[in-house]
């Protein structure tokens, strides 16, 4: 409402004076150069912090018809921060960074250093018209995506899979021509991972789930969870969730907690994380288990070392790492039997009528019950999960190096359901069609699910090694110790660490391992349906 | 969490692309060179449209422990905006289209050009020194007035205001040395108008006040709100709000209602527009005049004219326009009698205890008691209030042109309220130290609270002649002929007038006239105090 200007004004201006200093040539200083870096950084940090809060208003505040304005902020932020990105001193910051003798970057500096350059080339390799390409590609794909999952017809969505991956291929090209396409498309989601190695992690881990499913698929389905649907006050569920978030260690002094239509965690910074839950009236476990989930990626982003804030050392390592908290949190913790000792107490507070006369064995197995498998990744317990995404890993994988042909994809995917899971979808809108990120040319972020699940039992495991009597700590509530934990192993180092290996062999003491994983549901599936 | 990328990184690439070709020569053709010159206008007004959102939830949502985060944020957003406004080509583009011929430019393109030469010559005035000296003052001056206001001590706030007028004369003087100073820093608030002009309206208005205070007091305190304090549950008053500022015409597709400590309107855009309201248990007439009050600036926000959207020309005229639009509502609507017949039935629906029995001419008595003149502005009804606005800008315009003193102003600011509300205060705290805005540097901010007042009443006077049965329609809550005449007179012209005085032509006749804001008070008070 008119114009306050001067504040504003100035701080425009103190920052233009700083602005105006970083345009000079490029300092042989090493200390000199990676200050001038750093300030460039923060300064993108802080825009993107913007870019974040605009992301979590837009779910969770902005009125239905804002929608357009909003767009065009974002466009104008978004050109903004390409043009930071882009910007030719920060190149040159870089180069003279990489330069330095060794030993003149100590480790911290040095990754920085590691993970701006890689921004940076990827930020500049595109040329305008596959970047024009591209934002043509993403207008007009999910719409496509959307008719054909809606018509359960593959051939609507194929052309436009087909140019998602032949543009990707020709990105994936100009980002670094010596690697293979999928390796390239990956380190956006999982730094330093590549498809050889992941192959090797997931042919491990099909192999024992297969037979495990099947045993279990055999057994019958023995144990029960419809006793706990009924009907829940959505008011008393939020008020449950928030007790629970604050006790895992949610900090409101540095983040709030509201209500969205798709649950997630965003925010501004570190000091401002912003998780949303939902609550249907019929089930409130899938509330709890929602809102634990989120608090394991909120205590994340509030974990990162303020030390190095606005840096990229101090963001998360990846997007399997980040998984990996929201899951040891969700299953580890939430779908053991010690946190059913500390959850059954406050259920039967609040929903008598429910669970007043269940025993804490009673809530874990209702917790933990398989049902048929599910066709649909996203209702899918955490024994099939997994099976879900090698799946698609297996098809996107084909699709970038020639071996999978767009037009197989139906087929293909129905023959691996059937394979991994032993059922096949009746349409391709239950199959092939049922996941958005495609459309969305998202290549290589589908295995950090279950990257993140396997992460999240190995990191577990250390964890009750290093912490004395953690299962009774959980049992009585007491989160702290694991919280402390995790802070100082995972959340503090950011992104320290090259890749999800570097990171487990500093934590655990080897590499990612899918035998913890394979061995944890190896033995509580074993005891639950005693196979 | 992670990085998704490429959605983000092609909307800044579609933009950058469109950043590349500005950067060329600016065109010779009006035509061309006027739309490089809206691009880059819109750009800046969805970038400060992001830096309304930031405000907003910052005063609404953020945790408070952020605080840190997002001043950083601020600082580089305001930092991008600043090298924008200053952007050499923005002013060779504005150079090129004052050139150009008669009549080559549409009056809402002259306008356009008209007030983005006047943002740059701003934007750019002020040196270095300078402005890091305001960035000093800024951050200073604000905890001394804290200070010296507690210890109600002047002396301690004095250096500051001293420094403060020094800089604003310099500032004024870099950006119009040809102007008086007050006149160059009112223009930040009130477009187009001069010291000069403004001399005459308030001395108009203090003659004509000073008496009608004098008689009502000599009246002695007839009238009575005390019936109207009690109890309110906080819930309720807010969904009566609500339901108001929605009979108002406030849309909610286009706009949130929150809570917040100091009732404010703000946003993103004319489709985002965000108002906040504040209720105290004790005192249901408080919430609802403030909830009034933010729906008149609201409506005015909603209506801007999206034909021009992010253009100059569709932003508000002035502050003291603003500010009409809120007061027309909350005082010629929310405090008149056919008002307070729609709304005693809503009131005693939902607070019969104390409305119970009421009529709508008690309730009409009660929202228009004065009081003893009290002591501080911002607890001051709508007779006593102007005066001390006046007395306030004699004194700041007399600290501009050196006929006032820092020092005197404590015995100058005690000898006037004597003289304007037969008043003295007991201390500096209740006198010349109650208001924050000299100590953020605001000189010229002042004179648009009574600016808006007359323009209030002014506007409505010629609305209530175009509008046939006007009062009816208000009496039965029938708000959206005014709302839609205010829509087309004021809301849509935007500031397409050069000056508040324009705009007072053009929508009521003639210039503005205080006579009718004392006539007004003239005929109403008279009536009720019968005086």
């Amino acid at each position: 409402m008119g114009n306050r200007g001067s504040k504003q004004q100035v701080d425009g201006r103190r920052q233009s004076v700083r602005g105006r200093a970083t345009a000079t040539a490029v300092p042989k200083d090493t200390k000199k150069a990676y200050e001038m870096l750093c300030e460039r950084l923060k300064e993108l940090s802080a825009l993107g912090g913007i870019s974040g809060l605009l992301g979590w208003d837009e779910m969770v505040m902005m009125p239905a018809g804002a929608a357009n304005s909003r767009g065009a902020q974002k466009s104008a932020l978004a050109g903004v921060m390409y043009d930071k990105k882009t910007d030719p001193t920060l190149g040159a910051l870089l180069e003279t960074l990489r330069a330095a003798p060794a030993g003149a970057l100590d480790p911290v500096a040095a990754a920085v250093v590691r993970d701006a350059s890689k921004d940076y080339v990827k930020a500049t390799a595109l040329p305008k018209e596959l970047a024009q390409r591209i934002a043509r590609l993403e207008t007009d794909a999910y719409p496509a995506w959307v008719k054909a999952k809606q018509a359960s017809d593959f051939s609507i969505f194929a052309p436009f899979l087909k140019e998602w991956v032949e543009v990707n291929k020709e990105k994936a090209r100009l980002i670094d021509p010596s690697a293979p396409a999928y390796d390239v498309l990956l380190d956006d989601f999982e730094k330093g991972l590549t498809s050889a190695r992941l192959d090797a992690v997931f042919a491990q881990a099909r192999e024992g789930l297969v037979p495990l499913i099947a045993a279990i698929k055999s057994r019958g389905a023995k144990l029960d969870d419809s006793w706990t649907h009924g009907e829940f006050d959505v008011e008393a569920q939020a008020a449950l969730c928030k007790k629970i978030a604050l006790d895992l260690g949610f900090d409101t002094e540095h983040g709030r907690l509201d209500v969205s239509v798709h649950p997630f965690t965003g925010g501004a910074h570190p000091t401002d994380v912003r998780m949303t839950t939902r609550f249907k009236k019929e089930d409130v476990m899938e509330g709890i288990t929602g809102a634990i989930h989120e608090t394991g990626h909120a205590l994340y982003e509030q974990g990162r070392n303020l030390e190095y804030d606005g840096l990229p050392v101090n963001s998360a390592l990846s997007m399997g790492v980040h998984e990996s908290q929201s899951l040891l949190w969700e299953r580890m913790v939430g779908l053991s039997k010690p946190f059913a000792a500390y959850l059954l107490p406050l259920l039967k507070e609040r929903f008598p009528a429910t669970f007043g006369s269940a025993t804490p064995q009673q809530l874990y197995e209702a917790e933990n019950t398989i049902r048929e498998p599910s066709l649909i990744r996203v209702e899918s317990d955490e024994v099939t999960y997994p099976l879900h995404i090698i799946l698609r890993y297996e098809l996107e994988r084909g699709l970038m190096d020639g071996s999978v042909q767009v037009d197989d994809i139906p087929r293909l995917w129905n023959e691996k359901m059937q394979s991994y899971l032993g059922a096949t979808p009746p349409s391709d809108a239950k199959g092939c069609l049922q996941d958005v990120h495609w459309s969305a040319g998202l290549f290589g972020y589908f295995p950090t699910y279950t990257l993140g699940a396997m992460y999240a039992t190995q990191i577990y495991a250390a964890a009750a090694k290093d912490i004395p009597g953690l299962e009774d700590k959980i049992k009585a509530g007491d989160f702290a110790p694991l919280k402390s934990w995790l802070n100082v192993k995972i959340h503090k180092l950011g992104s320290l660490h090259a890749s999800g290996d570097e990171l487990m062999t500093a934590v655990t003491g080897g590499p990612l391992d899918p035998s913890v994983f394979l061995t944890y549901l190896k033995n509580k599936y074993t005891e639950l349906y005693k196979l």
